[in-house]
């Protein structure tokens, strides 16, 4: 969705001129946006396309500016410019305007996200002026600032679309991954049932489970971390808007700010309502920090289970091999004939990702001052990666790995069988102390725990057959 | 609650024999632990004192113990041994028994916790033994393993005690510190309500709010963070006993983990119930991970707030002086009469200190491998220290800042009634530009609004004082 | 640099076919690359345009693949074919081919940087195909395995990538950022050198400096900034190439790492050498945490000192004002005339990410297995975003704020001729307690020093006069 | 080295009164420290004794106090009174009024350690008072103030005890850890010189390599980590002392920064030398987060290290099971005969530690205002608490791990045998693809490589026998 630079930066085109309170500026006379977001893009070179603000963030924007242009008729904008300005918000909300260049400001300019208010409320009025056959940068018949702006301020309107571009994306490309990773997990768990196999704890052989009782820890995982997202809503769902310059609301109306949200409820299907305090929801962005924590934890759950997924799968002849996962790529560029676990690579580099952003959006959340936070751009744009990452890494993860995951049977039953930790059914039997001495023999003499415990004395070969059943050390009696 | 060198370490004391699977070692004879307590102090000398296992993870080894023991009569632990493990555990509850050095061990041993569980273990039936008269030593009649750890393993009393640990320091430290802060600053919101100030944006002079409004801020956020551990608590409140080894529950008895939930609850107070799942409970401290998101989360509104705070009060004649904080030490060892904002100091240190733990925590948390997380002492530690000095460090910053802070009335008018940003409230009558021409103008001459108006012509006096009013610029219309 | 939709994604081309071990795929026709990087793209859609391999690293391929092909004719390889390889990376290094599109693949693939190896090898093979007039995706007569990626692995070649392009984009833009603000920040250093503000430690009023000594500081821990990143080089200039999959050079000849690392220093311009142990140079990246250390505490020293300026700038007339800024733009959509430190919020939000980046590498580097760390790509791709965003963000901040920098020479005489903290100037001749007895009263009765220590009787006027002289306290005696 | 409630918290003793500018306080009479100590023991209630100041700092303090006193005279200090402060510095330096209790603060006090220096100087002032027989208490003829700190501040005495505190225990604790380990490593390495085994590549049977050159990886990382630390002390040798308050030297005399620096390298051995920048030397603790980054990578190289040897060590029998680590305890509660690699779980944990403390110390050393960070306590006692981890971890995992470690030749040699990453021999012989589907063949098949590559008609017998030697894939030819 990005714009190369034959389309963006080497364009020959004429310019027109756009004014603000600095003075004028030439801008591309086929853009729609204005002086302020000239003036960004001349003061910020800093990173390159990748660094564009992201693209929910200007959905988020289009979205509330058509909330607010709505909600002021009721304060009396004049109906003809509100529902022009409703119809360049759909633009925006499309992606049409984004994708055609109207939108190149980066993440690092101001840190209240002003520049990027100012460049929807300029897009938005040429826009809406093009609706209304009046001329580009003339403000007239709609004002960037007294009408596509009108009740807002930067500082209660950038927050906001953080909320909203943070809510969708979590339900749109957060929740669909993890949902059907998990739900793939949860198949595997049921298919891998019956099969018992070596636990490990310490990285060392340990009693054992079944391989679908193992999947069935990734499982809870995931469920639980799609739980803490959900509980991390209800502090997201509140929305900044009304609030204004300073969190008062000055220069509102009162209603404004609760019609908005309602209205923003309506447009996105997610239940926004009016935070109940905007000093706070201006001046802090902890609810950012508390959805990077709930991905953070997410990240952490991934690198867990993916881990133990391909160190399962390694070999195919000389590592645990107890695992085959699909081959989806030549391996090495020198190593004939090597696959590799490159899906779970991938996730965990998207785990380890969202610890970093997650410090990156913690030490920004801390720096507010007073009245206002300046990381916000920083703040979105890292939850935002996150979640993107995490969501498309999951989707592709599940259709490349996960769904194709084998258990290699026979190799699981016979290093099961040849565990001697098979020892601590006997736990109950003879006691501690004597399990330890049968163990520790077998392990020493290289012997196997029947031969060994009945030449010690500790018990006969019937009782052994007995006492030591993999399929019975599953669960409690 | 620590032990000295002349205490512990240089003693002079005659040993006793205490033997495991390994052999024999001699231990002081007048500790209660055994032979594995023994050999982690020995394996592992790192760190000293200040790296002991936290006192309430002792804490917690005993209330499960006790609960274990509990519901092992019920499964045919001869109720004499079970009552005398009882009343054993109670001397490691009430923590007489930390206090006189029977739990020496350090967070860095095993990542399991398996040292301080036998350390448990051990203490508990040698003073079981004790209690029934016995030898100490002897493991007779109460066998540390066979019964004080009966139908228990360390890889679900170690997590179990973590969860309850965390529990129980959430709401006996972190609630009441975080409480009464919240409250202290409501309090002052209310105080400070009538009182208006300049608002800041991007630390820039911007349109006014009331000192009280600012505080409200403060006071949501706090509310916000009390809102964002509970929500963190379903997960906590899982317990992973009755998982045994690996999570299947081999040699517990059926109804056992939900028993002992049960009876730990009852101890405690806090609703614990049984882990839905023990294989995560074993192999994922992700409970863990996110209960120190949360309180990274606070630690970030801590940061804010008292950043803001020491800002207010920075001066007193060089700086912002909008507030006064309480005298509490001198504050330079070479610049008399000097006061500094220490209490703001030690809580923006323990917020960052809470941040770095959280990153131990999340890199703990995501190094688990197969059956179990071997991070686990380690992990805890960080978040019972986050809990402890948030805790803490809140109830001295109310009692020695917050309870104290006054307003300096006097240099908050004069400041706000010299502000630029005053011109917002002639957005709606005049429009954005006229304003912003006024505003620049007054900057530029050093000139006030009201006469720079008038001389651009853009309004009269009268409309300049009906419409320019600090008082009206607190809310929307 | 990046293409857009209309060029890349939606276009509508043939195809050709391409194969490889695992068998055919058809590939658009106006692409160099073949069946892997095709592969690749089909199995990581992850993340979009945004995601992709940072440019440095194809261009430090291009540079490596050419090294390697004129060392490979010294050990056999056609000349012919050679010399083909070696103009194609050319069309490699100068960006033609990436822009042209053949380079797509994002970081998020395979963590050993696989993809992006063979994406080079295909692109390089067929270009040199062209080159030589055969036919696309032939292998013929130049392979992309056998001739292109001759002596090499991917596990070699991409961590000599990554040596490269962190060591160039150090050298071409985080260098000149560092020192035109290091340089500017001594010119103002300098310029306000005879400027006596007041001190403020703990944000509290101080003993005096100068503007100049103030700004000494910053410049100081510039210096040392880039002497931090110098000090990382030596390890970041030794080169993996040479240690092909496992780093025991299996497939080389003796004297082929040698030699295409001092072609790499020629090409370069960069001093670098052969590793002087390859299992290290493929299995860990410590050198991208180290540099990524260096740069975290660049970022940290960045945040000091732009949070200071800010500081300093705040006002006009409500904060501390002893600094202008230069306005680059309207500050706020809803308060006219507004002007804030946009320049300062940029770099700040830049440090907050390169420390979260920093995490994220730190958690990359620790997860590698045996021969192979396989978060190759996610740790170079912070580390080169760390670096071109401190090297833009500081080239912007010193154009559009740093150079531009005023001292309000009025307002920082005015305040610190009334601080109290003048009074540490009689520490030597009266001692610390009758000082701050002169300051406390002086606070607390609202005075000036002079009146209250007479006052007092701790000395005439005469004596406060000699004592206390704000130009004689800038430095020892 | 601290003291038990029995000794300190509830000790009934009789008090004495000592005063400051604030007022009286009455504090222990068994105590030398006076008011300022016991006000901040009041005041900073916060986390226990775990949370004392660091040993090492106190050390650090006893050193610069003792220089101090020695160049002020010089400067005209008495020299009775200056040889009773050095006397009693001797007692803080060596741990004698450190063991008595004389030093109580916590670390979460102000963040300048202003009340740290204070106690310092009531300690040392009383103790110097006792020796010359005067009246503790009375601040004659030895004043805290006036005397033990004359011509210091808070300001740069305890960054001077902060670098001294750092640069001696990264030589005497750090250093010997990571020496002894490295060494040990390096012996390995030459003792498993001649073992091949299997090569792993994203966790994948790779090309073989010996256990030698592997081990030889490990040396290499610590070999680096030892010059990273030694890279950062350039700037940690610069010392803070003769800045006072704010930098500039005021109360000092020329030439007293200079000679303290050169007593103080004197007395520590360390080639201290006085800041070039004083103004950076307090407020900016940069080179604490630049060692703190050299930490940072060290515990990067050890959880590779260890991880590796952990996952090498994993078994006994149903893991890789190439390496036997000593047994050190019993290894389960529950599963009798376990031994776990407990010692790798210590360090490792330690790893993560390092690494969330060095994210606490950055985001101190970002925070700081002005002329000073005040976030120096916590700061330093992160970086004490990383070195006296890696120290004192390395020195038990070496003792009580790495010497032991044996390698189990069978398995090793078995396995290698089998892999099927062999095949890459064959490379230059038959060109990539073919060898490619050998190894594939091979896999599908589970047959060998030998067999399959003559059945595929590709070589003969005896062509495979030349060309695929594991002892020729062990360098290049």
């Amino acid at each position: 969705m990005a714009l190369c630079e034959s389309c963006n930066g080497d364009r020959k085109v004429g310019t027109r001129t756009e004014r603000d309170t600095m003075g004028e500026v030439e801008v591309p006379e086929d853009r729609l946006y204005g002086s302020q977001t000239y003036r960004s893009i001349m003061n910020f070179p800093i990173g390159g396309i990748e660094e564009r603000m992201p693209f929910p963030i200007i959905v988020a924007m289009g979205i509330l500016k058509k909330a607010a242009a709505k909600v002021n008729m009721e304060y009396g904008l004049d109906k003809k410019l509100a529902e022009a300005i409703m119809l360049a918000c759909d633009d925006v909300i499309s992606g049409k305007l984004y994708r055609e260049g109207h939108f190149p400001l980066v993440i690092w300019q101001t840190g209240s996200g002003t520049q990027t208010n100012m460049n929807t409320n300029e897009v938005v009025a040429n826009r809406a002026i093009q609706i209304l056959g009046g001329k580009l940068g003339s403000k007239t018949p709609v004002h960037p600032n007294d009408h596509v702006n009108k009740s807002q301020s930067s500082n209660d309107t950038y927050p906001t679309a953080m909320h909203i571009a943070v809510a969708m994306e979590l339900r749109d490309r957060l929740m669909p991954g993890l949902v059907v990773l998990r739900d793939t997990l949860d198949a595997k768990a049921k298919e891998f049932d019956k099969i018992i196999k070596i636990g490990r704890t310490h990285l060392m052989d340990a009693t054992p489970l079944t391989l679908g009782q193992e999947f069935s820890g990734y499982v809870a995982q995931l469920t639980y971390g799609i739980e803490r997202v959900c509980s991390t809503l209800p502090r997201l769902h509140y929305l900044a808007l009304g609030g204004t310059a300073v969190g008062t609301g000055l220069n509102t109306r009162i209603g404004f700010a609760e019609k908005c949200a309602a209205e923003i409820a309506n447009l996105t299907g997610i239940p926004f309502e009016t935070a109940p305090n905007k000093f706070e929801a201006l001046a802090s962005h902890d609810a950012m920090v508390e959805v990077s924590g709930a991905l953070n934890t997410i990240a952490v759950s991934l690198m867990k289970i993916v881990n133990d997924i391909r160190l399962l799968a390694s070999g195919p002849r000389c590592g645990l091999g107890e695992l085959q996962l699909p081959e989806n790529e030549p391996g090495s560029s020198i190593m004939p004939g090597k696959v590799n676990p490159t899906q779970c690579e991938s996730l965990t580099m998207i785990a380890a990702q969202v610890m970093g952003n997650h410090v990156a959006v913690t030490v920004g959340g801390s720096n507010g001052h007073f009245e206002l936070n300046v990381f916000k751009t920083m703040m979105v744009a890292n939850v935002l990666q996150s979640i993107r990452l995490i969501g498309d890494g999951c989707q592709a993860f599940n259709k490349n790995c996960a769904v194709g995951i084998k258990a290699n049977e026979a190799k699981i039953k016979k290093i099961m069988r040849e565990s001697l930790m098979l020892v601590t059914a006997l736990n109950p039997h003879i006691g501690y102390d004597k399990s330890a001495l049968i163990a520790k023999t077998a392990h020493k003499e290289g012997g196997n725990l029947k031969d060994t415990a009945i030449k010690l004395n500790f018990l006969t070969a019937e009782q052994f057959d007995q006492w030591v059943r993999p399929e019975d050390m599953l669960g409690p009696r």
